[in-house]
């Protein structure tokens, strides 16, 4: 069986095992108190050049997203996100649970717009509605696409405007920063948004997600709130030793590296798939794309590959989702290219 | 000063009154648990023809909408709602507080449609998304609309369908169901819906709300819920006392006859604007209507009435919310119509 | 029946209920703004003698208390309280639901102690544990009994140590300020804590309590966290007023005068049972007594007195709560006292 | 630097890092729907002899306990715990922050009572007040101590008497059923409690606790109530790759071994310090102990040991706590004792 279902269907990518396996007899403090988180920390300030915030390591996309938003908002504030959000569709109302809502809007190839952002400001009156005041965005988005600088600076520029914060889930950020269409540096994306998170669980970790905050209103007792939503892993260095793992050196990193392989191999996918005449769901310059095959065609396809359906089909046309990841071969693409080239 | 702001301006309508002085002086026990609650419940079950439900007193919309909703879903569970709905533009996030999202879509004349209902489920997917498992609507909207016989019938088809329950906010209730274009009796009402409330403060009471729950997984230790968010009041026999006098006599009710005399002006002042050639923001049969005016002629009528704009101008047109009201009268319509007459 | 259950079994104050049937037909803006409830502020800044605060009106203490303490906690604060106190014992954990956790201590008679301050601080310890923030306590407490100004300054004292919030819980404010072991002014009390409500529903009113909030920051946004709460009336300015009604005259007010008089026959009562050589559950010098009474001698009793057991039987004797109110008479509790020398 | 800080201070067992790795590339669907989860449970289910359950996987003992109690609780319900409980004194008010209060009462020697729970239970009276409803305990105590079957049986006895749920956390489940005072097997465990966890992350895991749950109305949806709770790992199937290395095998597995082990090192350090004369904070029979050292005898073990204060120092006596693993070995206590025999 070949695997195109997701970036995180494998462990972790061998030089982050290494770097596990090499310290694990060591004893260190718990909770992220420890030299290893220390110095990861160090890594991502050198690499997005800012110094003045705070890192922060999670075990995953959803913790950090729900305890980044409830320690951002006052309890009479809401998050804006597109309705493809992972928060919206992804987390069993997560976010809520902490007492906030998500003003979830349409989007436009699954990506926000400054008139999202204004339409949800225009609908706030007065101490009757929730006050908008964070907008969620991810990069690259649950879709595969990507936000450009100019889409970016306008989604701040609205938040400037209405006095909001902004937050990028960067659950799959590497692919994003090594897309072929990508123009904003991991230093932009700093610069531009209060809090980001580098993600790590679907670009070669065992698991963890990086978090820079560096707005002081929310670093406030942040560790507060981690513990409060249960987001503090008790052997935390195990976060710090694969962020080390993986951005060590970082643009040239063992992280920027899984990325652009997965986008190469999606890439050469998405190239293939052209030449074979399909057309796409979505347009994705990253490692998730989603082609619509036929309904006969897939099922054939399965026998060999696995991977997920996407969105309703039309007639006999479904929408899938391909994925590429660091473990994703060359050979991997071919076959299934060669296998689909059989069915068409 | 004449007063079109809101059917809320004033206390309570006389009879009322009436019956809070009458009764100062009685012992009772407190919370709800007194004869005139008690008597209240028995006068509305026999109202409704349904005696297999419970009746809980709440002082307004809000807490109500808030503990119905919070008692009828599980934490992972949501409500949908038109994103004009109360529970959506004007409750703060009270119902997301308590950890519930609000599924918020289009509607169609501020009312949701089966669409939505079927648009919510289909966002649906696994563990991974909240279960939207409520519908909660209002009769009549929040832009004076009704559903009718037909619509309500679809929508609790699609509830079924879904395994929903349906809820419906009575704010206006009575308006809605004295309005000349309903079709929908209360005991139609009450057959479809899982849960309802008979809006007193907005047609009459001082205050208070009448909540009707059919539901037995609702019901049970619903009174813990009420207490939990905080929506108990002390001397709760003050609501009994007031749905009393609102409801003895059922169709033939004060409450019923306060209702027609909101709808009868607002029919009158509508018909009034009609011939003047002004045009509505919203398709209302009730007692809240929409006259877009041209700013000017509102500046010169905010000298001697009191009423709120309501939505976006259009260049120099204005949608303006006029409300009428038990103590509405037609000297009050006459007033308003010959001002503007004079103005346009 | 003579009635000895609640101080809030009956309507309202027949003063209070004059104001209210004397303003009926008046229009005003919904929610609390409107010229009733400024007029009743400034009363009460006027009798406290504090201009830079604000002042919010509930229609209960619950509401209240919910309010003001998810609004002054962040979400990884807690309250400390008697295990005797409301919100530990009275509102099936309406703070918790608002996610904030209740440190619940002995006390001694119904009172928080410095000590019981120290001992919550002394249990929290960094990120891994609440942080206690704010001292609830009731004045006067839930079982008759008030604080000194002795013992409130050295509260007040250690709140100041570790950084902690004082909120009093005036349910029963008036009885309080009006006892005659009493020796603290409202003056005082404003002048200690951050807070602190001025109960009407157990002393007049029909129903509502006067908040006073002297913190910035807890003031921030704090008709927000009203309406998040479902703690805004839509009809605010009833409860304008009625403290109108309840405190215009600030020390020799209605509001007094009801204190004065509930006391008055309180301490009749106590006196009477002492002289037949009555025991009594606590050292209350206000209000509400519990006198410890024959089991057999209650259930005569109860044939014409309407009174509730409260805690725990000692073989056959059980104490009862005795409350009086603007209600009660000096008849009321001769007859009292006749029936019971007849049965002991 | 020799360490007796925690039981958690090093990696994972190294039988656990090498199932990690031997399955490293293997490619398995997420969120703990694999084959390597399902067989851990199945090794589970046999080892506790019950096969009508549910074992859910979570990377820590804070996402476990609160998820499980806020499935298990109704909204106005509570949870009654040991004032030294993890829930109270660790999770920074996580439970809370879903609704839910904790009843925090003394216990003895770290244990709660059956007196604890029926003073929780006549604190609760009607729908003011949250109703008490799941016993919580930890097995061994935060402290070192253990229930024995007597008190187990009671406490469920209890449970049983006011109808409530009992649940325990054993995070250090192993040095419980492996201590030489220990009369519960894990079946005795599984047959009385409705929920528990065996904790793997003190006992040799690199994180991860495996939650048992019998009762079917919690079971229900409980996967969405671990989403929603941001309780669902990606990579799931780390999970159960550790707790099969673990648990394969039983009482004979690793688990087994690791906490014999941790158990077997700690009595030789308290043999050993009870020969020098060394009282001890609390009854332990586990792998902490909390002997009462000299201040300056501290000050020089701390050169060359690694360990926590615990609890108030007496004059210049401070208890101290040392906690043995997996890693700990013959040499590293020899070389504590050695030190302190000089100092003393």
């Amino acid at each position: 069986m070949i695997y195109f279902h997701s970036d995180y269907g494998q462990g972790a990518h061998p030089k982050v095992m290494e770097a596990l396996n090499k310290t694990n007899l060591e004893y260190t403090d718990g909770y992220g108190i420890d030299p290893h988180c220390e110095r990861a920390a160090g890594i991502i300030k050198e690499l997005i050049g800012i110094d003045d915030c705070e890192v922060h390591f999670f075990v995953g996309g959803t913790p950090c997203n729900v305890t980044l938003i409830s320690a951002a908002l006052k309890p009479y504030e809401a998050a804006i996100a597109a309705r493809t959000g992972h928060i919206y569709v992804h987390e069993t109302g997560g976010v809520e649970a902490t007492g906030h809502r998500i003003v979830a809007l349409e989007g436009v190839n699954g990506k926000l717009t400054p008139d999202n952002i204004s339409q949800a400001y225009s609908e706030y009156q007065d101490e009757h509605t929730a006050i908008p005041k964070l907008v969620y965005l991810s990069q690259s988005t649950e879709i595969g696409s990507i936000y450009s600088k100019a889409e970016l600076t306008a989604i701040r520029n609205k938040c400037d405007e209405f006095g909001m914060l902004l937050y990028m889930d960067g659950a799959r950020l590497g692919t994003a920063l090594t897309s072929s269409s990508n123009d904003l540096s991991i230093r932009d994306i700093a610069s531009m948004c209060d809090a980001f998170y580098i993600g790590g669980t679907k670009n070669g970790a065992l698991f963890g997600e990086a978090l820079v905050v560096k707005n002081a209103a929310v670093n406030d007792h942040f560790r507060w709130m981690m513990k409060r939503q249960a987001g503090i892993l008790a052997k935390g260095r195990l976060l710090g030793v694969q962020f080390e793992a993986l951005l060590e050196g970082g643009e040239n990193s063992v992280y920027y590296q899984i990325a652009e392989h997965s986008n190469r191999l999606a890439y050469k996918l998405r190239d293939g798939l052209l030449e074979l005449g399909i057309r796409f769901y979505s347009d994705s310059p990253t490692n998730q794309i989603f082609p619509i095959l036929p309904k006969e065609a897939i099922n054939e396809l399965r026998r060999d590959f696995f991977f997920y359906d996407w969105a309703s089909p039309e007639s006999n046309m479904q929408p899938v989702r391909l994925v590429t990841s660091w473990g994703t071969t060359d050979a991997d693409v071919d076959a299934f290219l060669d296998a689909l080239r059989k069915l068409i």
